[in-house]
């Protein structure tokens, strides 16, 4: 298709497409004349992933840029490929260093990862996820909040009920190349889903305990 | 307390108290003399839920205030005490009107309220979250995501796990205004403890699904 009927498929305008292109966020088309180029449904999909990155998950360009060739790498195996692209994804705050709640906070999360059984990062280094975990869990304790394995575990497992249900969303695309960029959109487009669910449930909740 | 014992006990530098009292983002302390006054329990209190909104929350100067009248206001019940100090947290995007996508967006989160059984909002307002929860629906449909009920359920069903693990947390404390506290600081701050275990519990689902 042309640029004109990808910005139609897509709903994207065809100047946003340029600014992608020109950008490096979109592969450049075929080229059919010194004027024209033909787009395929590879960038109707990478179009798509864009926008879950620029609009709804609000990363910068060259963050986005670097998400993409994450998820282009196929030097790697699928769950390689995967854990890279969605370890690129931008994450909360470091731990700092100099902390002593940090220190403790880490602790914590080794302690819950063997409860818990998860290895994936046995021999690896840890993942970003993990080191935004401390940080959380170290702001925690530093306000006061008394956050230990057994506070973590409810929060553990229904992560864990989410990842295989999202996994299964990623598993309903054919191929390898699609999973990965359903993976990184689908995490991204589903974390406002998430939180905006759980402040719902609060409310309910709440009214059923709390309402006269 | 004097200023320095409650910037000890709180772990806040004294200039960053200053600041938040000049800010009424924390209530003055007792007059004791001209230049000294006598902080209490209240103050430490209210010192760590300051912290979560700005630190953890990155909430502006402004937006903190709105939420803390909020937890201030005890001409309510204590259900819509609850209520109002979380509506008033910062959400997500809002649904955009003129987007065909937020009607049918609008529609399906009704719809999976009625199955959930969810009545927290009958006869008022749509709550913040609900129109956050519509927003991120309608981009996910708008990129050709299909996000039905059936999609959107198991996420909804760990929310209301998680959410009545978060109001256990709250009613350990004694006090309704020390539980209208807890429960700002603890929908802040186990945000992004939420998000970073969702990350390391895909990348555990992955490499048992995907590794070789």
């Amino acid at each position: 298709m042309r640029l004109a009927e990808l910005s139609e498929h897509s709903g994207v305008p065809t100047a946003t497409i340029k600014y992608y292109l020109r950008e490096r966020l979109l592969p450049p088309g075929r080229r059919i004349s010194a004027t024209q180029a033909e787009y395929g449904e590879e960038h109707l999909r990478r179009l798509r992933l864009v926008r879950a990155l620029i609009q709804v998950g609000r990363m910068p360009v060259t963050t986005a840029r670097e998400v993409l060739a994450a998820v282009e790498d196929e030097s790697l195996d699928q769950h390689m490929r995967l854990g890279a692209a969605t370890w690129s994804l931008p994450q909360g705050p470091e731990p700092d260093e100099d902390d002593p709640a940090a220190e403790t906070a880490r602790a914590t999360v080794a302690e819950l990862l063997r409860q818990l059984g998860w290895t994936f990062e046995e021999g690896g280094e840890p993942s970003p996820a993990r080191q935004t975990l401390v940080a959380s869990v170290a702001a925690l304790e530093r306000l006061g909040y008394r956050c230990d394995t057994a506070h973590l575990e409810p929060y553990a497992r229904a992560a864990a009920e989410i990842a295989a249900h999202d996994l299964d969303l990623v598993e309903e695309y054919a191929q390898p190349a699609e999973q990965v960029e359903a993976a990184v959109a689908l995490t991204v487009l589903y974390e406002p889903v998430l939180l905006s669910l759980r402040r719902m449930a609060h409310a309910e909740e709440s009214a059923r305990r709390f309402a006269r």
